[in-house]
């Protein structure tokens, strides 16, 4: 396969490119070491990434996500408190309060180097684990996990849950983030065991 | 690789338990004619799907979905009275309202006929389609869309929101589902232009 052919040039520059980004404090912190344990492996290289993340956003028109708006975006627990501030810089369009669970493009250079990979992430609790894409260029592994709240709070400047409902759901999301959150460090454990 | 050679066996059983569904009324009905359009095809088979749908459901431990209970699942539009009588079951453990969007898997010859679909399942709309697993058995493609609404609405017994915040999800929630199987027309379509 093409992508086998082009791997060792694709992992240069994206390696190149994770430095940078490293340099630049681009990376969320709590997954650098695990990124670093993966590009240190002979036949992987990671290319994006999100450690899992809370996030207030408004969509302007259903589904353009285009021109979805951050208005609060945390790679961890958040209080109450910081959330309300977000929701208060609502101006229209439809407010979404949501929780997204860590996710990792990792390239890999065979086949069976990319279902290895895709298997151990399933183990490790990533169930939504996957081969995302097969090009000339990369084979990429999606490593994803479950855990996801998605939910509707306001529109067009009008919030339509109060306080408590509030602190409900921002305690279930730090919950599940935590959650999450274990998995990459048991997924970086579990590489870690493959290398020694 | 192992799969391509067990394409045909694995074709006829898939396809053998398709029949015994479409017989037993278990198969979603507004999705049938996508499955037999992709049985119909040489180098695929379907082996599970689901047209989309809105659930209640109470999932006792947190992320216990083994014991998880369905209160109300409808493949179509719903009512806000259906989803209030499927709330009022509610007995214990955390109470959420969902939208799935559909998903299909489905069997490929070869890894070029995976890539195939799965990338035209992209070009349909269902952008969070990939390669789900890769085994001796079978090369599976999971054909899925990115329309979701996680809602936690209740607790132990007690409802967490108000009627008026119920017939905004609703709401909410048939218009994604619509806009989720208008996809599942597009790519019927588009299955059928690939085999005249």
């Amino acid at each position: 396969m093409l992508y086998e052919k082009n791997f060792e040039l694709q992992k240069r520059l994206s390696t190149a490119k994770f430095r940078e980004a490293l340099e630049k404090k681009l990376v969320d912190e709590d997954i650098i070491s695990l990124l670093e344990k993966i590009n240190s492996m002979e036949n992987y290289f990671t290319t994006s990434s999100c450690s899992g993340r809370i996030v207030v956003m408004e969509i302007p028109d259903f589904g353009d996500k285009l021109n979805a708006k951050w208005l609060g975006k945390w790679h961890r627990e958040v209080s109450i408190e910081e959330v309300k501030r977000a929701i208060a810089k609502h101006n229209d369009g439809m407010l979404w309060f949501m929780l997204h669970s860590p996710i990792l493009h990792v390239g890999a250079k065979t086949l069976e180097d990319a279902v290895n990979l895709l298997n151990l992430a399933i183990q490790c609790g990533f169930k939504n684990s996957n081969i995302k894409s097969i090009s000339h260029k990369k084979l990429l592994v999606e490593i994803y996990s479950t855990e996801r709240i998605d939910i509707p709070i306001g529109k067009d400047g009008e919030i339509w849950v109060d306080d408590e409902y509030l602190e409900k759901i921002v305690e279930i999301a730090n919950r599940q983030l935590r959650r999450a959150k274990e998995k990459l460090r048991k997924l970086e454990n579990e590489l870690e065991k493959l290398q020694s």
